[in-house]
This record gives structure tokens, sequence and C-alpha cells, in this order.
């Protein structure tokens, strides 16, 4: 199976990529490391606004994290043209809106890693915890660094 | 003197590698380079919870700190098998859980710094600040980029 | 035209390195990847201390940014002795000092990245987001990775 019939199997459309709404470029590569840049959440076609422990539940924000993952998916496969080239992910870093008492970032973060480790069929490392705050006061952030071919 | 014979110097005993709580790997290797995850303060058998400026102070934070730095090391002997192949910590991310109005991260990731420098012999690029939250409202997260044999 | 005759085009003028202020390395290289430590701003010889949403405006974080960016450079001259060997900026991640409800670390993070991409004449990889704090209560901390010849 390829990583196209597992994103299916798992009820992910791609999207276009998104164009960064700032003064940077939303993957850089370097010998066989692709730098992917921070991706807020969106849904509706805008950021996803709310902060967990405040607005959102947990469950809501593992949905966002879930969609800023398909989202820098969308990035990898216009990055590199075909998702096959990924050798592995290698490293996630999961910023999470945060009010002060809310301590569930891991879970939040598990909504990217499923998608991302169901699609390349391994795991990544990775880190999480809460930000004061996110650009457009989006719920989420995901950044990463993948190995390609 | 090798690794080992440094950490018992330093009166540092290695830990057996604590499993992650959520969907992702302790590490990832990619090339020389390991990547690992966001390891979190412990205390006890469970996470350290506290918040630096309300209800820790900075000295407690750089024990953490280097607790933390130690069950690191724990995931890179498990990782490596050997810490004789690592050539150098490349660079360490220290997030410290934050009150509004405390402002020395740079002091608290000073107990992991002088763990992984006394280890390895030299220092490594770092990042410190100041997270709203940390998973299970741990004081303390550390993950680490190093370059082995 | 030379990194320098850009740098001096856009009004720079690079400092001396500041040593860090705590144990670890200004920079690390691996390989042809330079790995430079977080940078606070700083203004009249301190740290620049604020917070976004607070006690500054968007376009103080902004210039904070930009000051916090040519720091960075002259640690990269200082760690290279010479600009025109960095291929490209690959990845940076801008901090920005945030009170609760500030949503705008994306338009502070663009100081920095415009220099960058003034100097070396491509976007870079990026992540902006909110710091509950910041050491020294500076406004701005900014990492980076480059590649170099």
């Amino acid at each position: 199976m390829s990583v196209y019939d597992r994103l299916e199997e798992m009820g992910v459309v791609l999207p276009e990529m998104t164009p960064p709404a700032a003064s940077f470029a939303p993957w850089v590569r370097t010998g066989d490391l692709l730098y992917l840049s921070g991706h807020i959440a969106r849904r509706d076609g805008g950021p996803w606004v709310g902060q967990l422990g405040a607005t959102l539940s947990t469950s809501q924000g593992r949905e966002a994290a879930r969609r800023a993952a398909i989202d820098l998916l969308g990035t990898v496969h216009a990055a590199t043209g075909d998702l096959g080239v990924v050798k592995q992910v290698v490293k996630v870093m999961v910023l999470v809106n945060s009010a002060p008492g809310f301590i569930e970032q891991h879970l939040v973060a598990n909504g990217a890693s499923e998608i991302l480790e169901g699609a390349f069929g391994s795991a990544h490392a990775r880190s999480a915890f809460g930000a004061s705050q996110i650009p457009f006061g989006s719920c989420v952030e995901i950044e990463a660094i993948l190995q390609v071919a």
C-alpha cells in the first residue's frame, strides 16, 4: 500500500498547500532533511481560533492537531511531488495554545502523531507543550522535520 | 575517563528508559543525528508537577532540569547501547513551566546543561524559555539533538 | 554583492558576539549545519525587557526581532569568519513574550525574517509562537539552523 492509499483508508483528503501568512517559506530542504514551517490549525478556511482549557476541549484540540498534520502533509506533497519519497518523520513539535490549568498537551498532540504514524508506518520523536498564544489565535501549531530520499 | 566514569563521579545513576506516555518514539536517528523527544521532569516515579515563579523555586527547577537531563541520558544509552559513541550534544531546548513573572529560565536550564557538558566534555547550543504549561503539569521539559558515531 | 554589502545597504552594523549568559555555547556545528542558540533581543547593552500585548506594541516587537536577528548574524560571523560561506538559512524559531490576548507573533517574527532573507536572498522555514516568559524578561528570543559550505 502506498502512503496515498493509507491516507485514503484513514479518510484523509490532502489539501492544497496554504501559502505562508508572513515572510517565510513553507519548507526548506537541506541534504535529505525537509524542514516544515509551523502549520497552524485551520477550520472553515481560516485559523481555528481557541485555547485549550478555556474555549476548547481536549478532543477538539486533538481534531485540530489532526487537521494541522493533514495540512502539513499537503505541504510535504507539494515539496516532494510524491509522499513515497519520505523515509521517516524524524521530529515533530506540537504547540498547544493553553490556558494556565491545561495539562493534556500530549493528548492533543496525539491527533497529529496518529495521522503521521498511520501514513508512514513508524513513530517519530516529539515534543508537545503549552504556548501562551499562537499566531492568529489558532489553537494548535505543528512543525516537523522529515527525512526524504 | 569514559562517559560512564564521569557520570559516576557526578553522582549520576542512569535510569531505565521511561516509555513515552503517548503516540511517539523516545528517539529517532537520521544519519549521524539522534533526535530525543521531549523528556519531562520526574520525581518519585511520576511527573514533577509545579510551576516556576508560583509553586517552585529556581533551585528546585534547576534540580528538575538536572533530573530530566539524566532521564534523557538514560534514553540515549538505550538508543545507542554505549554513550561512548556520542560525538557531541548539538542542541538542547529547555521548556520551563513559568508563571508570568518568572524570568530565570536560563538558570533552571543550567541544571540540564551542566550534566550534559560534564558527561560529554563540550558545550551545546541551547534555547530556554517559558511554556504556559507542560504535559501532566510537569515543571520542566527537555529535548535534544546529539551527534553519534 | 556580498552578504556584507547587502547588510550595509539595509543599514545593518554587525555587533560583536554577545557571550552566552549561562552554561551553553553560542553555536555548535555538525556536518554542514550550524545550530545557533537562542538569542534574546537586546537594547542599550542589556535585555530588551517587555511583553507583547502588555508593555510593547507589535512594531516595537518587530524591531526587537530585527535586533535579535542582527545579533544572531554577529554570532554567525564569529562562528564562520565569513558570512559568504552560508548556503541558506534552514529554519528559524521566533519566541515572542506574549500576554494572553496577543496574536501577532508572525508580524513580530517578520522583523527577523526580513533581515535574514535580505542578507542571504532566500526564505527560510519558520515557527513563531507565544512564550509565557523569556530569560531576563526579554521580549523576543530567536534560534536558527543554517547550512554552511
